[in-house]
């Protein structure tokens, strides 16, 4: 029964975080490569609350590679899908042929099976590619016995994937190299860094399906004098200053200067041509709660970043927390019978004072935002050791579900 | 009665345009003397549709200088008012003592009784202080006597009042001298240049009140470095390339400028900190609207542009008037027991074809826009022949309303 034996797959399962940039991403200077046009930088966002989950099986019997995302099989010949199997069969081939074989059982000829779950509706609007190339690369490169540095092979899944290899802040270096062999993700600092720091993911109410953020980049590096000028002039100077904030852990610094960044890419995009608008009438609700809040401490106690979609990820520090969320319940009433408004993370009750609800002001958007996911920062992949945890059978195909 | 005969004021009516800006200008050099950080270029509208009325009057008896603004007076005092008060009776004095004294019968000594009203509502949020300091100053030096180039004088009331002295197509060179002398506008076409070429106002109901543009813009120059880098590098080849637009009557060329730059003021707006929002959910609805209406015929026949504030201007050529106005009724269907929705020049009744409708494919926005005021390119100010039309009475003061 060896054949048998030999012929049953190997199966390895793990799960990559979401990140949230502070420094925006926004424009390849190479589409193929996924090569930017500056550097960026963002927050690990903990898999507790977050995360994609990936197993991929492998066996000499598989007739082709197969995958399968959130219960759906997807086409496997995706360019994107086939630059991360080539990179890390590359890879692994480099590595076979430097005799550095390792302990993998894998074959370099092996057709593998993938499948990928979200612990989060892609409704939530974050950025699940991220988490999801990483995750991919990851197990695969660990079915194929490949270590080292992978950010750059995830990075040509989804560009802002490299970041998701990391846990805690990460920078993506934008690198100079025309075979983009130096666009690398880096740790700046891990998760343990900055205790205090808490993420709320607030899900707005989607009003339409923005344009997505592969065509609007390409338009914007097309048509937007702003961006270039961002890329080129601005942006640079913006990564010192927040590797500086982050380092030093000076909340305000850090605060001011991802609203601000924030705002720069929006405005990017709104000098686009067609312009593309990503913030809706609740994201600029938050926005002006936030500065209006801030105003009314005389300190920066809450930051905002939105990505390409309504969204609101807010940053503040653990004691600001349960006022904040206090706030968003008043100014977003939420739908009274709708499920549980704060997710993730427990919150403590607090009062709302009545100056503070005075001085924001503003009318009550009922139903403007869904829920809200409390979260902090988290490490980067991991392997699932248990293996009742894989999404694959045992003989390498997805579980039959009713 | 030689005596009263001699107090009798000498009054003088006059009307001025409203304009509406293609290169946006935002941003001061110069607070004092309103001098712009980059040169503008307006469409003066036709005062048929849109217009201020100002009434001087001057006489020895007036104690002192007095001002009414749409039946109710306001501070004399106000900074701005008092900079064209002060720079007309400089150039009345300096041509008296030039020997050029004129036909004027007004001394200098005399104080005067002003008195202004719009034939448009405040609530059109269009920029009613270019007309009404453009109309002051025309009046004022007409009463004082004075002739020749005013558009330096009504720059130091309302920065873009300088352009609502000329009609048709308007330049503002910004200039370089520290004094602002040579910072003046210029008409680079007259109304009659380009008669197909017709404006629609599209008044959006006003969410909120927005940022103030004076205070906007000091907000922007402080912390846009977005904006630094338009009016530096982007805005002055727009202005070239607007100028041949307009002499050669390309509508595309003028529409797709005339778009990016609306959208490029917008985006450094929102790159200000704290950002700027002046466009709304249906000024966003307008910009999608004209992109998918644009993209639907395969050419560029509608052009919006934004100011301060929710209101789309239209640009659009004669022959798709009809069209157009019927698409915002479907997008923005009225009140039903609203005003008239089209005011102004008189627009053909045609139908919406079925297909247009579909390929904007938009949920349509009940009430978003009050109402259209259908215009065309007009005339700069002129003076009211008619005493029956004074604002104010033959013995200078505002007459009686019940």
């Amino acid at each position: 029964m060896l054949e048998e034996s030999m012929d049953k797959p190997h199966i390895v399962t793990c799960t990559a975080p979401v990140n949230i940039a502070v420094i925006k991403y926004w424009g390849k200077r190479n589409e193929e490569l996924i090569l930017p046009i500056n550097s960026s930088l963002s927050v690990t966002l903990h898999q507790d609350q977050l995360k994609t989950t990936t197993t991929v099986a492998s066996s000499r019997s598989f007739q082709e590679d197969q995958i399968w995302l959130n219960g759906k099989e997807e086409d496997i010949t995706h360019p994107r899908l086939q630059s991360c199997l080539r990179e890390i069969r590359r890879l692994a081939r480099k590595r076979r042929n430097d005799g550095d074989s390792g302990l993998d059982s894998t074959g370099l000829s092996h057709k593998v099976h993938i499948c990928s779950v979200n612990n989060f509706p892609t409704a939530a609007g974050l950025a699940s590619s991220a988490a999801g190339f990483a995750c991919l690369v990851y197990t695969l490169a660990r079915v194929f016995g490949v270590e080292g540095e992978l950010s750059g092979i995830a990075r040509q899944g989804s560009g802002s994937a490299c970041r998701s290899m990391y846990g805690g802040f990460v920078q993506w270096i934008m690198g100079q190299k025309d075979d983009g062999k130096d666009s690398l993700a880096q740790q700046v600092e891990p998760e343990t860094h900055w205790p205090e720091l808490r993420i709320l993911v607030l899900v707005a109410s989607a009003e339409r399906k923005p344009v997505g953020s592969t065509s609007g980049m390409q338009t914007s590096v097309q048509t937007s004098c702003l961006l270039k000028h961002r890329a080129e002039s601005v942006a640079p100077g913006r990564m010192v200053e927040m590797i500086e904030a982050v380092r030093r852990k000076n909340f305000a610094a850090f605060a001011e200067l991802t609203m601000k960044d924030s705002n720069q890419f929006h405005a990017t995009c709104l000098d686009t041509y067609p312009p593309i608008f990503y913030l809706s009438s609740v994201s600029q609700q938050v926005i002006t709660l936030v500065h209006r809040y801030n105003s009314y401490y005389g300190e920066t106690r809450l930051a905002y970043t939105f990505d390409a979609g309504p969204n609101a990820v807010i940053f503040t520090l653990q004691q600001h927390v349960p006022e904040f969320v206090q706030v968003v319940q008043h100014f977003f009433p939420p739908e009274t019978n709708g499920g549980q408004f704060i997710k993730g993370l427990p919150v403590n009750c607090t009062d709302l004072p009545e100056e503070l609800k005075q001085a924001i002001g503003l009318e009550p958007m009922p139903k403007g935002i869904s829920y809200v996911i409390s979260t902090k920062a988290g490490p980067g992949p991991c392997v699932v050791e248990d293996p009742t945890q894989h999404l694959l059978e045992s003989d390498g195909w997805p579980k039959k579900t009713e």
